[in-house]
C-alpha cells in the first residue's frame, strides 16, 4: 500500500474524496456498536456457570483448616484459596492475601490506607505537603482516576515495547522523595498488550527509591490472560526479584479473577512480604469482619489450582483469540504500510491500541462515533485525561460479536484514514 | 433469696465458702465453653444453605433491569436487591445502595471517605487538628475500634433502656463542632438489647448539630433479629425522622444480612439521602468496579421481600430463643434478689449484658476463664477497652449448644457471687 507520506496533494485530495464515499456509507448504515469496554462477552461468561453448581446445599462449607466458611472470622482467606492464588502468582501463599470482588477496591485501599495510616510507620501521605506517582502511558484509566482523586500529582512515563522507560523511572525515584508508588501493569499492559522484559523487571525490582515508603503497585491484571499459551507472556517474577535485590517490601502485586471466573462475582488477591502484609492487616482487621469465604470457597473447589485455572483460561483465549486476529487483520489490511499510525501485536490481555499521527487520536473517535461505532475516549489512557500527542486509541475487542467486530474494525480503519488525511491536507 | 446488702459479715462469710465450694466443683470438671462470640450457631448457618441452590448454572443471571450480574458495572446494586433492603429498612429503593460482605467495612470507609475528602464538601477531617465522637455505652466494640484506629477521640454516653442519654447528646452535638458522629445500635442495641424509644429516636432525628458534617451512625445491625417477633421491637424509622425534623442528610443507615443469611457471605446496605449517596458515590465510582452482583441476584431471588426475611429470622428465632431464656433463668434463679447485679432481658438481637457491683467484671471475667468459660474480655464494649465501673459483662449465647449453655451460665452465676462476696468481704 502506498504511504500517505509519499503522496502527492492531489493523490492525497483524490485518496479522501474516496475515503469520505465510503465513510458515508458506513454512516448510511445506521450501525450501533461498541469498541469501548474491557468487558468479557457474555459468551465468556458462560465459561463461568459450572463453577455456581460446586457449592450448593448439599456442600461441605468448611475450608481445609476446618473453619466454617459460612461463618465470620479469618481475616485473610481460607488456605486453598490463598494456595490457589499463590500459584498463579508463584509466591508463597503466607505471602498472599484474598479480599473480595474487584481488585481495584484493594489498590485504592491500599492508596486510602497509605494516605490516613502511612506505610510501615511512615509519615501518612495526607500530612504531606506533595505526593506524586508515577504513571506508565498509555496505562489503565481506573489507576489513574484512583491516583487523581486523591489529589496524588501523577507524572507520564512512555512506555516502549519493553515497558516503561526505566532510565527515566530510575532517575525520578531515586531523586524524588514526594514520589511514591508508581503503577504497573506487567503483562499484557493496559492498553498497549506489552510484556514487560527481563531487564525492565529487574531494573525495577533494583530502585534505589529515595522515600522509604515507596512501593510498586504491580497490577498482574491479565496473568494468566494468554491469547497464544503461557510461553509468549513469561514474566520475571517482581516478587522474587525485589527479594533478591534486597527490596522485599518494595511492591504490592495485585491479580483476581474478574476475567477468569466472572467479573461480577470474583475475589482478589494481594502479594507482598510479610511486613507488608502485617502493616496491611492492622487496618484491615479494624475495616472489615472478613470478606466472602464461600465465594472462596467456590472458586478453590472450582478450579482446584493453577493448572486448572489455565485449562480454563484457553477457553477464554478460543473466543477472544478470532476477535483480537479480526481486528489485527483487519488494521494490517486497511492501515498498513498507510503511514497512518502504528500497532503492537498483543499476545493476550483485552486491548490493542493504535497510535494515529500527532493530532488525529480525537477526530477518530469522533468520526467513529458519528458513524456508530463507541471507541474508549480519546485521552482515557493517561492521566488527568490528557494524551499530550492527542494519538493514542484502545481498541477493546472483547465485548461485541464477531459479526459486530467485524463492521466496527473497517469502520474504524476508514475512521483513520478519514482522519490522518485531514490532518495530511490541512499541513 | 436473700441480697448480699442485708447479710451480716458471717453470713456473708458462710456464702462464700458455700460458693467456693460449688466453683471448686465446677472448676474439677474441666470444661471448655464459650460465650464470646456473637457468631450464629451452625444450626442456624444450615439455615441459610438453601440459598445456595438459588444460582445455579442453568440460572437466568439477569437481573430485573436486564443488566448481567456476571459480567461488570452497577456500582450501587442491582435493582430487586436494593428493592428488598430498602423493604427491611423500611426506605425507598433511591435511597439505597448495595456493597458486599460485612456491613462494617461500609461504616469503616464512610469514616475513611470523611477523613480524606470530608463530607458533602466540608473539610477532610484528617485536615482538623481534634475530630471527637459520640459512644453510647456499653457498645459495639468494633465500632470503638473504627473511630479509635483512625485517632477520632471518643466520648461516653450512658446508655438507659430508652437509648443514649440524649440531653447529653442534645448538648454535645449542639456546642460541639469537633464532634461528627455518634454511633448508634439502636435495635436490640449491643451488648444490652434495648429499643432505643419514640422519644429518644425524634429527639436524634431533631439534633442541632454545632458541625455541618456531623452524621449519625445508624447501625440497624438487627434490624429483623427479633426474639418475639416484630411487634416488640418497633423502631422509628429514623430515615422518616431525619427528614420531617428538616436534617435530611444526617443520618446514614447501615444493615445486612450477616446474620440472616451467611454471616461468611452475605450482603451490605447503606440508606441515606440522595445528597450523602451521591456524596458517597464520587468517591466509590473511582474506589471500586463494583460489589459482588451474583451473591446480590442470590439474596433477591432467595428472600423475595422482607416477608420473606421475617419468615426466615423466626427460624433463627426458634434457634436462639431457647439460648437467650436458659441464660436469662439461670439468672433469674441463681442470681435474682442477691444485690449481685441486674440485667435487661432482651426482645432480639446478640447479647445478654449483666452488670455486676462496681469493680468486679473484671474478676467475674477471670473466675469463669479458670472454670473453663470464655467470656467477653471485660471493657471490651467501651472506647479503649475502659469500663469507667468495671461492671458490665458481655454475654453471647448464640453459639454454644443448649447443653454447652446450661453449664457455662451456671457457672457464670456462681463466679458472680464468687466475685460479688469477695468485694463485700474485702469491704
Amino acid at each position: 500500500m502506498q504511504s500517505y507520506a509519499t503522496m502527492s496533494k492531489e493523490e492525497l485530495q483524490q485518496e479522501f474524496e474516496n475515503v469520505k464515499k465510503i465513510y458515508k456509507e458506513y454512516q448510511g448504515k445506521g450501525l450501533k456498536l461498541d469498541m469501548s469496554r474491557g468487558k468479557p462477552s457474555p459468551q465468556q461468561l458462560d465459561l463461568g456457570m459450572e463453577m455456581l453448581d460446586v457449592i450448593n446445599s448439599n456442600s461441605d462449607m468448611k475450608a481445609e483448616n476446618g473453619i466454617d466458611t459460612r461463618n465470620y472470622g479469618l481475616l485473610d482467606g481460607i488456605p486453598e484459596t490463598k494456595r490457589l492464588m499463590a500459584e498463579i502468582m508463584e509466591v508463597s501463599p503466607e505471602n498472599v492475601m484474598i479480599f473480595g470482588n474487584s481488585s481495584l477496591n484493594t489498590m485504592f485501599d491500599m492508596v486510602a490506607r497509605s494516605m490516613i495510616f502511612g506505610v510501615c510507620g511512615e509519615t501518612p501521605w495526607c500530612k504531606l505537603d506533595k505526593v506524586k506517582w508515577l504513571c506508565p502511558v498509555p496505562g489503565y484509566d481506573r489507576h489513574f482516576a484512583v491516583t487523581e482523586h486523591f489529589g496524588i500529582e501523577m507524572i507520564n512515563v512512555p512506555m516502549s515495547e519493553d515497558g516503561p522507560d526505566m532510565d527515566m523511572v530510575e532517575e525520578l525515584v531515586s531523586s524524588d522523595p514526594a514520589i511514591k508508588g508508581i503503577w504497573c501493569v506487567p503483562k499484557y499492559s493496559n492498553p498497549q498488550g506489552v510484556v514487560y522484559s527481563d531487564e525492565t523487571v529487574r531494573r525495577m525490582a533494583n530502585l534505589k527509591p529515595a522515600a522509604k515508603d515507596f512501593r510498586i503497585y504491580w497490577d498482574n491484571a491479565y496473568i494468566v490472560h494468554h491469547l497464544y499459551g503461557a510461553e509468549q507472556g513469561k514474566l520475571l517474577n517482581i516478587i522474587d526479584e525485589c527479594a533478591k535485590a534486597g527490596n522485599p517490601d518494595m511492591v504490592y502485586e495485585f491479580a483476581s479473577t474478574s476475567k477468569v471466573s466472572l467479573a461480577g462475582s470474583g475475589i482478589a488477591a494481594i502479594a507482598s512480604s510479610t511486613k507488608n502484609l502485617d502493616d496491611m492487616k492492622r487496618t484491615v482487621t479494624i475495616q472489615t469482619i472478613g470478606f466472602d469465604k464461600v465465594n472462596m470457597l467456590r472458586h478453590a473447589r472450582y478450579f482446584q489450582n493453577a493448572a486448572g485455572v489455565l485449562e480454563h483460561m484457553e477457553k477464554h483465549a478460543d473466543i477472544l483469540r478470532p476477535r483480537f486476529e479480526l481486528v489485527l487483520d483487519t488494521l494490517d489490511r486497511e492501515l498498513a504500510g498507510r503511514g497512518a499510525g502504528e500497532w503492537i501485536k498483543p499476545k493476550g490481555g483485552y486491548f490493542i491500541t493504535y497510535v494515529t499521527l500527532d493530532g488525529c487520536a480525537t477526530e477518530v473517535i469522533r468520526l467513529a462515533k458519528e458513524a456508530g461505532v463507541v471507541m474508549t475516549g480519546a485521552g482515557a489512557p493517561f492521566p488527568y485525561h490528557k494524551d499530550p500527542h492527542d494519538s493514542t486509541i484502545r481498541i477493546a475487542p472483547s465485548y461485541p460479536s464477531l459479526e459486530e467486530l467485524k463492521d466496527a474494525a473497517e469502520i474504524f480503519a476508514v475512521c483513520v484514514r478519514y482522519a490522518t488525511l485531514e490532518k495530511l491536507l490541512q499541513a
